[in-house]
């Protein structure tokens, strides 16, 4: 494994990491300030919605695991496809989970440092 | 605009056509053999089964526009966000319409033709 791959699998690991602890700040330093979110129905969005939802979401218990697939890399641009399973469950109901792909890309900064720069979220809500 | 960039959009028009005209052999001539797919709610999938579902499809009416939103190419990398809407017409019953993104990684092969790669397609049925 190179260490452009180390670096992004540790991005992703530190990026559920922080998820899940609802720290913010350290998934926002994890993406460029141009990134760009896309799921299913809806209109694509950037890192300022991105996080005013996680912000929304305060409260909620996330848990799940991010399984990287595929992860290839050509110099400073990088993709990667990743199975995500992800429980959420809000302060009072019931839990959701959702299962799905994400692919993603990654784009190492002039700071030599790798940060998400587009997602496409499959996730669909299962059971 | 590059040479790189002008071939992709050619290859992303040039696929419109040929699932609107339901010529699957021109479509998948345009994919690596090693071309992965996704959607939502369901495994990933390859060439061969994306030829199989071409072949349920037929008689359906398709007729879409697939417009491009950003494409970057990184030497022999590639990756575009591509905005789909999407009208299937069955041969007797209602249509669906769908729309939605895709993100779709290409490469360029030692023949210097570009190709897809993989493709992950957000696109959720609306009306």
């Amino acid at each position: 494994m190179t260490d452009d791959e180390r670096a992004i699998r540790e991005l992703i690991a530190t990026w559920m990491r922080a998820s899940m602890a609802g720290d913010t700040d350290t998934v926002l330093s994890l993406m460029a300030d141009d990134a760009v979110f896309m799921v299913a129905g809806q209109e694509a969005f950037g890192k300022t919605a991105f996080a005013a939802a996680a912000d929304r979401m305060r409260g909620m218990r996330l848990e799940g695991t991010a399984e990287v697939r595929e992860l290839q890399v050509q110099s400073s641009l990088a993709f990667s496809r990743t199975y995500l399973q992800v429980t959420l469950t809000p302060p009072s109901g019931r839990c959701v989970r959702r299962h799905g792909y994400a692919m993603t890309i990654f784009r190492k900064g002039p700071d030599g440092l790798w940060r998400l720069a587009r997602d496409a979220n499959l996730m669909a809500t299962v059971g």
